[in-house]
This record gives structure tokens, C-alpha cells and sequence, in this order.
């Protein structure tokens, strides 16, 4: 296992508390009702932290909405903001997760992405969560 | 989260009591039988209540009917009013669905609309129901 | 709800017990075995009672055959028979399962209508039976 | 239902024990583990017994091999035995996975096929197997 | 059952211990997070024991990490090893799941090959585990 | 080469003069351009005069218009006067083109019919027009 | 021919010359250069004038630009302003193309819109245009 | 090149003469109509003259009839020959477009057959003829 | 026609002198062949001079080497630069296509690029280059 | 351009004259006829020279033969060879037409190569030729 202390995975740690832009949220005007709103976003991109160089991806969100929404714009802001920052596939899926269930307190929610091949390898990452 | 008296959300609490055109039924020959109906309306239309241009949905319907079954051309209809209605995805979703329990008291029901990309996002809105 | 007498769901009533051509059988030789054989019927055709003009649609099938398989050259006809019958949807997948389970008494058994689009609207209907 | 003796279901009993090729295996160097093995033969050919036609079809199968695993050498020589046998479509899909259970004893198995369209259906056969 | 002790699947009893390239791993830096990673590796190529010809598959994985993640320089080294093995599909499967589970811990893991078509048959073998 | 006074082929010396729907035309309000004019009716269906059984198939016309356009109500009535006119899918082609030519004058057409397989051959007939 | 003076095609003579909003263009800065500009519209919606119920369609344009390029916000709204316009398919294609040419007086010119299905069939029309 | 009088190649000389069943055909009763037929026939199969082992293919034709037209029931029976013919994929195009030709005296006519993958390798043969 | 000095079009007078990263060439050791090289980019993305917004896009590539072919590395690297490029669709295709032509001097070229989605409109600009 | 000695296109210059195995020929029983053969061969991998890692590509061969053909088992080898050749895209394409032409001395051909992409870009080379 690669663990010295330079080792790129050893810089991700800051990814759990980088500044990123503030999702809004609106008033969910039917709270009464359990439904399911999902959420495809084909543009993503950020920084492969070990080349340097651009990865693509496709998010897919899904979540039961509790008292509020996601407003659409933000979060399109939101994930723009990962154009510029290293971050690895897996902590992408992690990091946004927990964002979006920090703001908009879902009922349950998932996320998958989908990162166009590196070196010949197609990865997906994706998690769900359930409000206890 | 966005809050002030005249933010968008707040101008959609009309939503639930707004007049649409009523939807007529016709008797189900076979109540004694549970069986599906699936409904696909590719061609719905509404405003977007933010920007004023319109918005662009495929809806699929699913529900197993008790007494009474939809009656098509009023059901048209009834989608065709929303052609000059400013409301947003979540509320279609959960207006439409309500009007149609109301009106044929089905054993369950199921509705999703798939809208067209918005800023590089597409939404997906889906709700399920159970007569308990 | 649409109730005059002279409606057309009233005129459907008949569905029930209008005559059609027989479904024929033959022995099933695996009768120890639970196996499921799936027909698809791409070619159905009917008339639409209230305009009089053709619906077309494809009619899947799916049962576990008990004693007894259908055969496929009478079911043909059967299906053929249609042409010139008018009757809506929901009608033909009740009757069709109804004279299926009749004659065939199979362990369970699925169908499904298909049918192409009606004033912009893509209709299916579908209904499963277990026998006791 | 079809019954006299000269009928063409009457003359298929002797497909259960018709002969055919042995189904040869080799052993499953990994039999402590739960795995699965999934074998698509698009080229399986019969004879209908009431036209004399040649019958299309694919085969797919799938199986947790226990002590031993199919060997494909042997397995595509039994199939190639039916390009002049006449069997109907059910009896195919019996009379296969019951040899392949005889020589194989697999944990669990299932097989479905195929049929290119006749008289414009589309039939496939499919069973399920789990060893008690 | 072929068993004579020249024959190819004899030869196969290697496979288990066969020295193969290390994978490496790094640290997980969200372990309090169940989520899932799925690697698609579409160029995998070994040789048949029995033909000395190349076969072609394409390697999927699926799984939820503990500790560790697997790092995909050193996966993609460990598959490219395999271009001058003379391995069976059912062994490259149990082999490789096998190690990945030796060197990750992972909570859960699946792995599918689907080989091209030899002989006119296409081969598909698949794995679950779930650690206990 | 089949050639007795009872073929089939004999019979179908009519269809180039049987009666069918007239199809009516509608002023072209831009003649001063050269435009095309794609059509596509996916539910023609006729009968197959040796085995009296339905044919269906997908008819696609294509023409530059002159002076009028072809009107689609009647076009399609014209198209559902052969459910229940026994015909070859050669003459089918044939029969409308011309038809099409005498009413409309176009500057140029194409039709196509792609029928259902029936005993296994998918058969489409074509034809192209220009105008001296 | 329908002639009668109160038929639909006698109504349309005024789209030559309905008021739309105006389309802008901006300068092409590669005016040295032949290439090509292709926009792609999948939301058109206009009303059937003799339903008087709305129609949809895919518009694709195709253009060598000259001095000038069409600029896309105003040409989405141009389009837009067909939503309240009873017009028939084939007007749409001329009028829009008429229009095109004359504010942007590109080298050569391509527009095709397919329509949704209306009475079971697909309209596509079609225009070219290859300045002098 | 392999040039010994052994040799598979020579082997095959007799195809051209071979005897094979009488396709039929019948009169075109639209012999002033240049147009097109196009069969499709999906279910070709023959036998690998070099393994013994069966070869599947599609067969597409494309013809301009003259005087008559092939009769499909007599055209089907002579594809179901090759079923126990030994020949390789260039000679049954050519054999076949030969035996066309000899028959119905077309206008112009195209074979082509797309041969299922053997050692990994798909092969289609093709070939065009315009009557002088 | 939008004409004001601020107006975006001026602002891009410079895309035809921007600096670029050079790209690089190597020798064609078949130059005595004409041949064709395609190349697709599938994750080309700059900025939108209006709205600031990234722009995303597929470019295709296909040429015809003279004495040297485009080196990959460099020209992945050259189209990195438009990552924060603010640029129009159409500049990019003619700055691109130029400054290939500039470095490679191949006997032909094409490019086009597809761009996702804005405002509901499809955009793809190609061009074509022959060398005189 | 990269141009020094050392550079990796230098080294390629012996690809012209690189050892591989004789594809084998057979006699063309039908050489009196123009008709033309297409081979598909999926499974190419050869060794990128600059990275020593493994490319994969799709093989397309279309050609119409003289005097003789092609014989697939023997070309199927030579392709194989090239499991282990350090060789550029360009110059597999250009190596292999030259071989066939020079073997098979055929009326016409065509090649192309379609690359696994590499750094995100999917490279096709293609040649065709035409005896004098």
C-alpha cells in the first residue's frame, strides 16, 4: 500500500472541508407528499489531482425532497465550482453527498458518477443515503 | 435558503387550488379484475414561472383503476391547459397526481415527467400512491 | 363522470360473452416442470369504437403452462378475429386473459397491450393472474 | 383441445428420452466458491415436426457449476445434433437443461430461447432450476 | 466427465498460486461512508490453454470500500500481466476476485467477464461476495 | 415460371383499375419553391390474396409538390380502403404512385412499403418518379 | 381539389406576410472561409389551423454563413413566437427559410422540421437553397 | 498460395454447376414501372466445406424486375438447399446472383450475405449487376 | 444586425492572433500514400464569451498527411488551452482548421464540432480544406 | 516539428520491412465477376512504441479479388503477429494494405483501423486503393 506521507492520496484529506460555493434551497410546497426529483447533470468536470489534467463525468442525483428543494441554479454554480480543484472520483461522490444533505436535509437521496475513461478504464462512483 | 416574500416558491402556493380544466372518467367493465393502465404523453408543455419561456415534458401515467377509468380526450385536454401555466416541475408533478386521485379514486397510481435539459440539467419528477 | 345511457362505455358491456373464435390446446409433456413460454403478438389490430377507424397495438403473453399448452395456429385466429371487432383497450386485455385462463388453466399467466399512439397518447395495458 | 392420436403432440413423448450426444465436463478447480457461468448460442437450429421447416433460435443458459463445469466443445456438438431433429419449441427447452442437470448437477441453472417469428410470433421458452 | 491426467483443465491447478504483479491500494479516506465503485476494464486479453490463441473480455468490477481503495495504475498493470497467461474465463474470474479481496477487505465486491464469442459461443462468468 | 389461366398473378390484372377513395389536394402556397415533403403512415395493412391473411408494412412518401399539396385526411382514408383489399405488395406500389401521380402533378416522388417477414423474408418494394 | 373559398389553405395566403419577431445577426469574423453552421431546435410548437390543438417538431438548420452569422438568442425567440400561430407544416418550412435568407444572405441554406405524428402519420418538410 | 489439387479451393469447382431447386417467378403487372424489390432473408445457413461444421448468414436481394418477378414461397425452398451444401461464403453470392439472373432476366440486381463471425472474423460478400 | 463597438462579435477580432500552444508534427513515413487519419476529441471545452459559462463539445478531425502527421500529445495539449478561452462556436472551428493547415500543410482537412445543448439549440460547425 | 534522431518516428522506419508471416491465397472460381468481400476483424491489439502499453483495434478489409482470395486462417495469423510489434496507427494501416496488395494483387481495396481512444482521443486510419 503507497503511504508516505507525499503520497497524493495523503493531500485529499482537505477535500472533507474545502470552501466551495453555497447551495441554495426553496420551500417544498407539497411536504405532505413523498416524491422523487432526479437530477442529471452531463458537464462535470475537475482536476485529476495526480496528471494535472481534466476529468469528465456525468452526476445523477436523485433524492425525496423533506421541507425544502434544491434550487436548480446554485448547484449548477456549485458544481462549476469543481472546474479548477484536484479532487479524486471517489471523494467527489462523498463530498457532494454530504453537501447536499447538510442543506437540503433529504428524506433519502444517491448519487452516481460517471467519469469518462483514463487509461482505459471506465469508473463509476455512486452512494445512497436514508434519513434514519 | 432563499426566503423573502417575493421569491419564486412563494408565488406558487396558488398551485394547489388553481382552475384546470375537470377530467372526465368513464366505468371500468372490469372492476373485478387488477390490471394496469399506462398512460404516455410525450408532448406536455408549461412556462417557466422564473424565466416566462416554456418548459417541455414527457409524462407517464400508471394506474390501476377501481370503479372508473380516465377518459382520454378530456385528459388531453386537462394537459393541454398547462400550455399558458407558470409552475414549476415538483408542482406539476404533485398537482396533476392529486386531480387524478380525486377523480377516479384509483388502487395506486404512479406519475413521472422527464423534462428537457434547463441550463444543462435534466429534471425528472415522480411520485407513487397506494389507496390504503 | 360521463353516465348517459347512450355512452359509449355503455356499449361495451357486451365485451363480456361476445363470441370468438375458439383456442385450441395440446398436452403439455413436461407437465412436472415449471417452465414459462412468452408469445409476441406484433400484429393486432382492432377498430376503435368511438371513431370507428383502426387501433393497432402488440400483445405479449407469458404463462407457466399446466396441463395443457396454447396452441399457436388457433390463437392466431383468435387474435385475427379482432379486425373487425370495435372495443377499447382495456377491454381486449380482460377478455383476452379471461378466455386464455378458460381454456388453458395455466399456473399463472401475464399479458400486455402495446398500443400505437391516439392523439398524441401511447396507451398500455396489462394484467397478471396466480392461480390459487 | 387437440387429442386424437395421430396429432402431432402425440408424436413428440418420444423426446424425452430421444438420443443425443453426450454433454461432456471438466473439473471446477474453484467448487468453493458460488459462481456463475453464463453461455449465449445464437445458433441453434431444429425442425418443426408439423412443416418440415427449419426452427431458429438462441439459446442462453446460465449456471453455478458445482463439482464440474460444462465443457463447450461437446455442449456446441449437442446443439448442432438438433439441426435435424424435430422437436417443438417447449420440448427444447425441457429436454436440454434436464440433461445438463443429469451430467453437470450444477447448484442452480436456467435456460431460455429465442425462436425467430413464425406466422409472425415470437415465442421463448425459459425455466429455472435450484437444486434442493 | 473428461479426467485423464494430460488434460487441459489439469493443467489449470496452477492458476490458484501463479505469481502474478502486486495491486496497490490507498487510503480510503471516507471509510465512514458506505459507497460503491465500479471499474469497467474493456481490454482485457489472455491466451486459451487449449488453443495457445488470444481471448478478449472486457472486466467489470463492482465494490464498496473499507479501508482501502484500489489504486488503477497498478489494476491496470496487474490485468496487463494476464496478456501471456494461458488461463480459462472461470479461473481468470475466481483468480482475480480472489486477490482483490486479499489485498482491499472490501465490504462487498462483484466481477463479471464477458469474452468474446468463440466458437460461436459467448462465455460470461460472474462472482458476488460479501464479506461476512 | 408459374403460368396457368388460375395463378394468382392473373388475378391481379384489376388491381391497376379496382375503385379506391379519391385523395383529395390543397392549393400549394409556396409553388415559386422547390420543397420536399416526407411522409410516413407506420399502419398500412392489406391482404395477402394466396392466404387471405393480413399483411402489415410502413409506407414512406416523398415528393417536391407543384401546384397542390396532398391533403392527409383523405390520404389516409385512401390508405385504410386496403384493409380489406387482397393485394401483392409489388402492385401496392405501384397502384398508389400512380395514383398519387394523377391526382397531385408533382415535381417528383418516392414511395416505399417495408412489409412484416411473413415465412421468414422481409420483404420492401420502392419506386421513384420524376417528372418530365 | 377542396377549393371552396371558406377552406383551411384558403386562410393560410396571409403567412407570406405575418408579422414575426425580428432575427438578428452579428459579424462573421471568418468571412474568408466556406463553412458550415448547423442549429438543431428539437421544441417547435405551433397550432394546426384546422384544430386549432398544437403541433410539435425538430427544426435543423444548415447554413454557409456570408458576412453575417444568425444570432442565436433572437432566432430562439423568433421561433417561439410560433407557440400562438396557426399554421400548417409545410408553411413553416418557407416562411422560416424565406426569412432566414433574407436577414442573413448566406451562401447556401438547409431546413428540415419533423413533426410528431398527427392521425398515425410523421410529416417531415424539407427546403434548399443555393444563393445565385 | 496454395495451389495442390487436394486444396479445398479445388474442391469447389463443381458449385458452379451444382444442381439446386428451380426458383419460380411470375409476371410483373408493372413491367412499364421502373422499381425496386428488396428481400431480406435472415435464416441462411450452409455447411463450412473445410470443418463440416455449419455457417449462418443474411441474405440480403435488390432487384429491378423486367418481365416477372421471383416467386418468394419457390426462392425460400431454394435457400433451404444449402442447408447440407458444402460451399464457401464468395461462391454462394456468386452462385446465387447467377442462378437470379438465369431466371428472372432482371434490370439490375445486388446480393449480399453477412456471414456469422468465424475465428473472430465477420465476412460479407457482396456483388452488383446491371443488365447491359 | 447588432452593430455597437461593445457588442460581443467585436470583442472576438482577436481569436484570429490569440496565442496558442504550438502544436507539434512528425514525420510521415508513408508520405507516398494517400491515406486519412480521424481524430475524435470528445472532451474539448472553453467559455462563453456572453454568459462566462463553460462551453462543452466534441471535435472531429480527419485529414489527408503530406510529409507529416499531427503529433497527439501536443495537440491534446493545444486544445486543453481553450479550457479558459472565452470563444465563439464558430471561431473555434476556423482557428483550429487554420492553424493546423499552418503546421502540418496536409493535402485535406475537415473539422467539426458538436456543442451540447444551450438554450435548447444544438450547435455544430464543421469546415473543409483542399489544398489547391 | 520534433525532428532529432532519437525520436520515436525515426525508429519506425523499419515497419516498411519488418518480418511478418505470409498471408496465403486461394483461387477465385469466379474471377470472371466483379464482387466484393469485407472482413471485420475485431480483435487487433498491437504495442504502442512510445508508451510499451498495448493498443486495441477494429480491422475493416473490403476488396474485390482477381485471381485470387484471401484465405482468413493464414491472415488471421498475420494479424496476430502483431500482438508483440511496437507500431504506430499510421503505419499498421499502410504495412498491411501493402502486404495484401502485394499477395493478392486485388482489383481494388479499402482498409481502416478504429483505435481504443488513447489520452481521451479516438484515432481511425483508413487507405484505399485502386489497380491502374
Amino acid at each position: 500500500m503507497a503511504g508516505n506521507e507525499n503520497s497524493y492520496e495523503g493531500r485529499q484529506n482537505h477535500i472533507r472541508t474545502l470552501a466551495l460555493p453555497a447551495i441554495e434551497v426553496f420551500e417544498n410546497i407539497y411536504p405532505d407528499r413523498d416524491y422523487n426529483i432526479h437530477l442529471n447533470f452531463p458537464e462535470f468536470t475537475a482536476i485529476c489531482p495526480k496528471t494535472g489534467l481534466p476529468d469528465f463525468g456525468v452526476v445523477d442525483l436523485d433524492y425525496t425532497p423533506d421541507k425544502v428543494c434544491l434550487e436548480l441554479k446554485s448547484l449548477k454554480e456549485y458544481f462549476l465550482a469543481f472546474r479548477s480543484v484536484g479532487i479524486f472520483h471517489e471523494n467527489v461522490v462523498n463530498r457532494v453527498l454530504d453537501d447536499l444533505i447538510d442543506v437540503a436535509r433529504m428524506r433519502s437521496a444517491k448519487i452516481s458518477v460517471v467519469y469518462n475513461a483514463r487509461g482505459g478504464i471506465v469508473t463509476t462512483v455512486s452512494r445512497s443515503y436514508n434519513r434514519a
